[in-house]
């Protein structure tokens, strides 16, 4: 992530792929999450969901640890080009969180986040507000969750 | 979790405490949420937080977990009383999911949910849509997390 000066509505970014396996759904919701149908094929045949699925607190902290990992290696291409890097603030939580469709063994995720707000902060001198909206989407084109967060972003040290 | 004809607005659940030590904090944060205040001590103390914390995925889904095991231990005591229990469908997802306070070690959260909001799903015969408000609140009495979340609910069986 840039310094808020350097990013603008509409932007996109594409914070990767991620393919849901049956260990790390089960290892996942057997610490977290522990409802049968996300921790047990057989029961999970016999559900609503039909087949074993992730928690869809997976399905999110997957998002997360993509774009963490995105923004480190943007902010490592910034320091070698001998850029600053910008601090990155708290994130303030989200709005609509959505579990649209359930995400099985196998499938795999795209998650893309759209810059759709970009403000100064009134309550925090030398940072600004940035809102994306997330969506994930299944290999068939079917979107699976969208949420909609907020970040501090810090402006850069030499906007007036 | 009861039948949705047994649940009314007003009702709450007290979900229990979780206490966030160092091993978990780090361990949750180093698969999906490997931001440096939530991994490492030293470059936590240097950060904006001050000190360790958890991921805010983390204080979320760290509720997920006992609110299961709460649900589970209801339904126990209902099957030893011989009742029937409610199929519980999926969760629709979150609104206004709010990171109000860090999570440092040591930190002893108590979740608490209540219900907002019941009605009769038109979408899906048989089940209705429960509205809980949960909040998450410090040994110091600060609330640390919040948000609403709406969860399919069986009506029960016998109603007309």
């Amino acid at each position: 992530m840039k310094f808020l000066e350097d990013v603008k509505i509409g932007d996109v970014l594409m914070t990767g792929r991620h393919v849901f396996n049956a260990d790390e759904i089960k290892s996942f919701a057997n610490r977290y999450d522990p409802q049968l149908f996300h921790v047990d094929e057989e029961a999970a045949a016999r559900s609503h969901f039909g087949a074993l699925c992730a928690s869809g607190w997976h399905t999110a902290a997957a998002w997360m640890r993509l774009y963490v990992d995105h923004t480190r290696a943007e902010h490592d291409a910034m320091r070698a080009r001998g850029e600053k890097i910008p601090a990155v603030g708290p994130a303030l939580g989200l709005r609509e969180l959505k579990w649209l469709k359930p995400v099985y063994v196998g499938d795999a995720i795209d998650y893309k986040s759209e810059v759709t707000d970009v403000r100064v902060s009134n309550s925090r001198p030398g940072f600004g507000l940035m809102t994306l909206l997330t969506t994930g989407t299944n290999q068939n084109g079917v979107l699976a969750i969208s949420f909609i967060s907020t970040t501090f972003l810090q402006r850069h040290p030499e906007t007036p």
